[in-house]
């Protein structure tokens, strides 16, 4: 084959779920690019390297000192709600039904991975809960035992101070079916009915 | 969002079959590699764009004046595989099976579209035919209606000339079901049926 294609492909292999064939096809596309639509992506690459750091607050990406939400005036600042990742976030934020602040932790709790309360964005959570008077910190935490062992964390270190602390409801999801909902779920959901 | 990161998922959207998904795992993808593993994606993109040229010869994609299967003096130059483009090239060549030359027409006649002989390399085709001593020319086409037109086109123009004119076989592919085959393909592989 020819070198500089075959180059290319092999660094496309290295994205998630691209594979020989996939490579080739977005080498081809590139190939048949305009060199204006190349050098679009060129210059926003390195944009997302140069421009992009994390916001000085809550931890989410931004291009700026503060990010877009924590600056924006018109949002509860009195309540914080604590994802993993970024994407989490951007997750919460599509649903549009949140008005507060958020707190990215970048990573959860995990003996295993020898992942310790200070490898993460904990104790800058804890310092904003003091010194920003909030009064609840909801976690939006994935149901996995990293995510539950690092919301009884936060919950532990959180528990004689002025602040309520809840965690997002384990369900059905909305439009899901009872007999493809796996039996913990079905469980979690029991337990947590509400009144009509 | 943040800006540089809506920015790089908007450009990669336009990627063939990728979507705001794909898009945004690929940018996170990018945003978490290291520094060097970027560098290398912007070079190997710059490399395709500017190095990569067609081979004055049989006009697949190279780096050089001639294409390393040009190149390649153990190679029978006196059988040309005509194909569409450098895809099925690719294709062919990895089956490892046919080592003699190609020639890539990068495109094939279609008069809805306004694509007539002079839009592609068929000219220089035939002037390849009659200056190298070609014996044999395999027509390697997709079994498309522009495919067979362009087939016949090129056996009409060289029907005079000392050469023969093939074309590769359609039929059932090898692992296929006769059950799942469609009736043409089918219909196909019973006329070329072949002496056991």
């Amino acid at each position: 084959m020819v070198g500089p294609l075959e180059d290319l492909i092999r660094v496309l292999k290295r994205f998630p779920g691209v594979g020989e064939k996939t490579a080739t096809r977005y080498a081809f596309h590139m190939l048949n690019a305009s060199g204006d639509e190349v050098q679009d992506l060129i210059r926003a690459i390195k944009d997302v390297k140069d421009k992009l750091r994390l916001c000085s607050k809550c931890f989410h990406l931004t291009d700026k000192e503060t990010c877009d939400i924590c600056s924006d005036q018109r949002r509860d600042s009195d309540k914080i709600c604590v994802v993993e990742t970024p994407l989490d976030l951007m997750a919460v934020e599509k649903a549009a039904h949140f008005r507060g602040m958020y707190h990215v932790l970048h990573g959860v709790l995990s003996p295993l991975d020898a992942i310790r309360p200070n490898d993460i964005r904990v104790s800058e959570l804890l310092e904003r809960v003091e010194k920003d008077r909030v009064t609840e910190v909801i976690l939006a935490l994935n149901p996995t035992v990293e995510g539950e062992a690092t919301a009884s964390y936060i919950r532990d270190r959180l528990v004689d101070r002025d602040v309520a602390v809840t965690r997002i409801a384990y369900g059905i999801p909305v439009g899901g079916s009872l007999e493809y909902t796996d039996p913990l779920t079905l469980a979690r959901s029991l337990d947590n009915r509400k009144k009509l």
